[in-house]
């Protein structure tokens, strides 16, 4: 089951740079940060509502989030769903014919486990599903 | 004030076939769907949370989204920030030096008031404010 947007993930080059420009428009002073070296980025999270936004800057060049901006520029990179069963959820889309980035779920940031939707098979929106450790 | 993500606006070239692409993953079978002429779009809602997943499709060739298409493809085209007094956030925002695509608050879809800031500055994202009529 999908209980909510747990965040939308935002492509930037530069991190510090960022965090202001967001900090400004959500009006939070000191956005939490981590490095997440299985993903190879630097992720700032602002919180809004029930959901965050997450600012991905890439630690390594050949990073597929530097090759995303090298593609198509900084922006909306993806949007992750947090599920309660990530398992399931993955065998439910997958007999309705969609298809996965990476077939076993892995480690993301913030403490969850991560699963990507290939894009090719939503419209061209690259959709993370999540569900908590 | 920022009260929520209102919703992630994602451009489709076709409705009918995103609206069951989303409809499968959100477990929603019937989205609620209007035509907004203003913005020259058919839109069809998805809520999740308390936020929504928006389908927008140009209906004119001209249109500002099939022009985002013809650019970048089908995929997330921006973010929407429900704000209590739109009319404050404008100016408050002015004042921080970021840019706006139009000047005064125009009728989106979905009962709402709404206004853009320019992607140039918000790393490349279309954020839009929007406030309850």
């Amino acid at each position: 089951m999908i209980l909510r947007i747990a965040h939308i993930g935002i492509a930037v080059k530069n991190i510090e740079s960022s965090k202001d420009v967001f900090s400004k428009i959500f009006e939070i002073e000191s956005p939490y940060s981590e490095h997440v070296p299985t993903e190879k980025v630097n992720i700032s999270y602002l919180p809004v509502g029930d959901t965050l936004i997450e600012l991905l800057e890439g630690t390594d060049a050949a990073s597929t989030l530097n090759k995303f901006i090298d593609k198509k520029g900084e922006g909306i990179h993806h949007i992750s769903l947090e599920v309660d069963d990530i398992k399931f959820e993955v065998t439910r889309l997958k007999k309705l014919g969609f298809k996965f980035v990476n077939e076993e779920p892995s480690i993301g940031g913030d403490g969850f486990i991560v699963v990507f939707l290939h894009p090719k098979s939503t419209n061209g929106v690259l959709i993370e599903l999540c569900q908590k450790k």
